[in-house]
């Protein structure tokens, strides 16, 4: 019998713990696998072989179903990319060095694209080194769902729900007043607009917000955003922008950088900050009215306590299906979601090879953006729509929700 | 038979429109109520003579249980105060005249400290005018919780909530990477912070945040705030602040104005920014670890889907209770909270003379902080408990909250 080793990477979201769950339990359930191991902080963990056992941590519903429901990497988590391993081959001995030492015959890796790099190469380094008896797999986890080949990626789900929940009830706030001003919100996604667009979720009962969405696939205009804003505020008095963090200008600069020749302040001061901090003050100072800036910041992907049922669910089966396919001698490959229908929502999981999705970027299709650059389609409200679905019961103590601590390995 | 007129104003919270579904459903039940008005944006409304019934509009359980999920003033608000009646009579003679024009007997007015200096003066008003047969009274709301009198504020309890679950949330975010890191989070308040010092309860399930609080009360220094991050980072990797957005130097000065001189940039720009965004900049300069700013902003008042049971049910019996006291004959006063146990919790309702409210500002009692400024006591930790209990159903459809809209007068 050999054991399973289970490590997260990258960034955090509410639903990596429920891919991580995912993969104890077949671990745990299947006749194959002897002992679960959790590598903390990632691949780093792996080489300082901070390495715990999970069956006993976790072995019982409760802690599970406490997990699924704390936001964040339970294991840590890690920003590290191993170099290619001609260049650094102590550090993929080492690696297998610790899954000798371990008994690991599957390990399982919980993460974006960065994460899936290593997952590459650790895969090439067993191919190359003719060791048959390791398999490698990935399970996607990134809120930004910019991951090839499959449908979506868990976390995305919860962050759009978070989102949208956000985008309708700030509606609610901006409302009151009966005097023009307007808010701007940024979402977070460097390179893919998939969170911000998911603002559009905020109306679908009817709510007010957002009235412009501006993802970073488009470039950019100052002018002809405060031409929409100009138009809208002549429709209604409480204007609600969203705003990707990433957005660039027509030469592919971010909009942060080329603006701060532009905004300065009242005293003259260029102003260092994000994208609806730098809005802000150009609507300051070229209409003048009400205007405040909103970051979602780090509570657009931990807040667990309004996660989608339906990403819950998906991401758990994604950490099963990964588990699953390492076991039956699949490597080099990660697991995915293939949308089977739209109306009504059918998926299946696959499973697709490393190459195609490691450091590739999947950003919003151009046709799901309107013609003027300032909303999505239909399309793309037919394609969120599943993803935010459904309420997860959490668990509260003290009016606090309860999360599940993993203690640190020595 | 006489009509009540009921209004909102000043700032947003999750639980005010919970205080207007309980002043409705004492008018809807009453034997002496024929029509419950609604007066938009605040006292302008009444000015506008933009009034609308709502008895029709929220006379089924259904639409009075949205109501009270749903965040925001929904008959929308105001900032506005009315002059000393001396100056601008005829603000008080159209007020008058409208009630007369609707057959106002009962005005409830929502709101802080500002808006129970307007039931202050139009109770003085019709005093001093032996208007005997109308009867003003004030229903609290503030998420700062600094009204005298009371022993908390409705609005007060979910926005504590919120900023508690977040904190857990965040805590669990920041603690993923084995690196030195800051995350420092301001919170709401400018007078008082009760707001930012709720945020203990973060802690309450075993959560690592915050590790230091820092509310606007106390006199707050830079050098012993650097002095605290790096205590902290000497016992732990990521270390997690809590900051009012009202922090002063000991002259009095917000830091965020006193502070424009030490803190520049690495282009030499100054920072136009809050609390904790500057904060930022002099751990990053003075500590060089990675460090982020996070703004709870409008989400700590409408985060609605995580309200508090016990302030929503709080809020609402004010509301009932304002309306009764008027219906009974009071007038010119606020309905209160009074504590009568904490463990148990236990309370009852009273009313207390406006004059002892409108326009003061209850802060943090100087011994609920720490000796070192930088966390508070246990007392405040009891205070504070009983406010952040319970959850509610939330109906979401779509994936999304369902909220309630009152459909705007002509």
């Amino acid at each position: 019998m050999k054991n399973l080793l289970v490590a997260q990477s990258g960034g955090p979201s509410a639903a990596i713990n429920a891919t991580l769950c995912g993969v104890i339990e077949k671990g745990l359930s299947d006749k194959n696998i002897d002992k679960v191991y959790g590598a903390q902080n990632g691949i780093m963990g792996i080489l300082a072989e901070r390495i715990i056992e999970l069956n006993s941590l976790l072995s019982d519903p409760q802690s599970l179903q406490l997990l699924c429901q704390t936001p964040s990497s339970a294991l840590g988590s890690c920003r590290m990319k191993l170099s290619p391993w001609e260049e650094s081959a102590f550090e993929f001995e080492k690696i297998i060095s610790v899954f000798r030492k371990y008994h690991i015959g599957y390990f399982i890796y919980i993460g974006g694209n960065d994460s899936m790099d290593t997952v590459q190469k650790l895969a090439t380094y067993c191919r190359l080194h003719n060791i048959n008896d390791i398999c490698i797999m990935g399970a996607p986890k990134t809120i930004d769902n910019d991951l090839m080949e499959t449908d979506h990626c868990p976390g995305f789900g919860s962050a759009a729900k978070y989102i949208a929940t956000t985008f309708s009830e700030i509606a609610c706030d901006c409302n009151v007043y009966a005097l023009p001003a307007v808010t701007i919100v940024e979402v977070m996604g460097r390179d893919a607009g998939w969170l911000t667009a998911s603002s559009v979720l905020g109306r679908i009962n009817g709510g007010a917000a957002p009235d412009l969405i501006y993802v970073c696939e488009k470039p950019f205009s100052v002018d002809r955003f405060l031409e929409d804003v100009r138009d809208k505020l002549a429709e209604k008095h409480a204007v609600i922008v969203a705003v990707s963090e990433g957005i660039k200008n027509e030469n592919g600069e971010y909009i942060t950088e080329c603006l701060q020749n532009r905004t300065t302040d009242a005293f003259g001061h260029k102003i260092l900050a994000g994208a609806a901090r730098f809005l802000e003050e150009v609507v300051r100072q070229e209409i003048g009215c009400k205007v405040r800036s909103v970051e979602l910041n780090l509570m657009q992907r931990c807040a667990s306590h309004v996660a989608s049922a339906a990403d819950i669910y998906e991401s758990r089966l994604l950490g099963m299906a990964a588990a699953d396919y390492a076991i039956t001698g699949e490597t080099g490959k990660m697991a995915v979601i293939k949308r089977i229908s739209t109306k009504p929502y059918r998926f299946e999981i696959g499973f697709v090879e490393i190459e195609k999705i490691a450091n590739k970027v999947k950003t919003i299709p151009l046709d799901w953006i309107n013609q003027e650059g300032n909303d999505v389609t239909q399309e793309m409200i037919e394609y969120l729509f599943p993803l935010i679905q459904g309420e997860l019961p959490c668990t509260y103590e003290n009016g606090v929700p309860v999360h599940f601590r993993i203690p640190t390995a020595k």
